[in-house]
């Protein structure tokens, strides 16, 4: 019943976010003669919100992050031995092995014999094609569609440029704000599927989500039930 | 004659090349005290190049760049104000006013009344996004395709998904490694209109143009005019 089931890649193909925790964690170590953990933390936080816009997503703007946030809070005083360390954590992130999320492997292979399939994430144009091609799981998606942005606009151009009524396209992802939302909003349907932390950016207030319409999953394997459920359900 | 006109970007519809060069120069001279401008342009030379790989093209992984040479180049004794300098060279490019090329407003528009026309360009996806709306010619343009890499296997996935044969596709940049060879390569026609200044990263030994045929042209004002000819020859 649907034309396209995209997934959206990060914290819902594989973990991503934990790579992110943990380099903060690693971060807050180098500053630890400076700043407690948690202010450490929350400067970096608002450093990469104001940097979103200047730099968009991705490893390398969270790295200048990093950065800005470390001469910051040293008042300058930060070495270069220390920002090569942090410049040191972004290698280590770019080359991490990538680590599939339970049930993605088969419920993904099983879905990509009868139905088109498609990657859709945003962020960096490099890193995540790196990322797609490092997965393994490239050949069972007939698409992968990188954006900055995961708006109404964004999904809207990606249906019309495949050819997809809206009605007939499935979004599949972590992020309520991101994969569910903007889907929703241009007339698609879509399968919340949280992963086990969601990062501060992406949180939604629940007032937002009154009256809306998708549904939730505790985890990916149950994806092929539900979607022959939905078949039944409309007598295809 | 021609299905879809492709441009490249930077350096074809822009200056771009100028802004890193301005940069470098700046950069430059915060290391003054330690090392000759020559000396510390070739060693960020040898980074930019070495970090492709690792971080792919654009302002942030060039910034990076900037600042591991600087770290390298001082042993670790940078201090956190001269990196926060650099960080601010990356700000300043990054809202520099687009500068476009002469010739290139009229050129396109013109074009753009009786011929399809694209924009491709390589590079970091949000910044390349930013240049063209801010350029004010993103109207003219039918799709902006932004690729990790030019080459042969990235055109003719651009092809195929609009639906082209090659022999009818133009490609109109001012790198012959990135937006002649690879054209050629896969059976497309090509434009070669020099910039001012090639970087080190896109020269291409003579030896490797032997026998390849592409029209050279000094300015893009000349490019309808060549249209025109080339619709004559072939009768169309």
């Amino acid at each position: 019943m649907f034309d396209i089931i995209a997934f959206d890649a990060d914290d819902t193909l594989w973990h991503n976010e934990s790579l992110f925790t943990e380099t903060k964690r690693k971060f807050s170590g180098i500053l630890a003669n400076y700043h407690s953990p948690e202010w450490i933390e929350s400067r970096l936080d608002a450093t990469e919100i104001r940097n979103l816009e200047r730099y968009g997503y991705g490893i390398k703007s969270f790295t200048l992050s990093m950065i800005e946030t470390a001469i910051e809070l040293t008042e300058g005083r930060v070495t270069g031995a220390e920002i090569h360390q942090i410049i040191g954590f972004a290698w280590e992130m770019l080359k991490a092995p990538m680590r599939i999320l339970d049930g993605v492997q088969e419920t993904v292979a099983r879905l990509a014999e009868s139905c088109r399939l498609m990657v859709i994430t945003k962020g960096d144009l490099f890193e995540q094609e790196a990322k797609v091609a490092r997965s393994g799981l490239g050949d069972h998606f007939s698409h992968i569609e990188i954006v900055s942005e995961k708006n109404q606009r964004a999904y809207e151009a990606i249906v019309a440029r495949h050819q997809v009524s809206p009605e007939r396209f499935l979004m599949v992802g972590n992020s309520i704000k991101s994969d569910i939302l903007p889907v929703l909003a241009m007339g698609g349907r879509a399968v919340y599927i949280p992963y086990e932390t969601t990062w501060f950016h992406e949180t939604v207030p629940d007032s937002e989500l009154e009256q809306k319409e998708f549904v939730e999953l505790r985890h990916i394997r149950l994806l092929p039930d539900l979607l022959d459920d939905l078949a039944a359900e409309s007598g295809e």
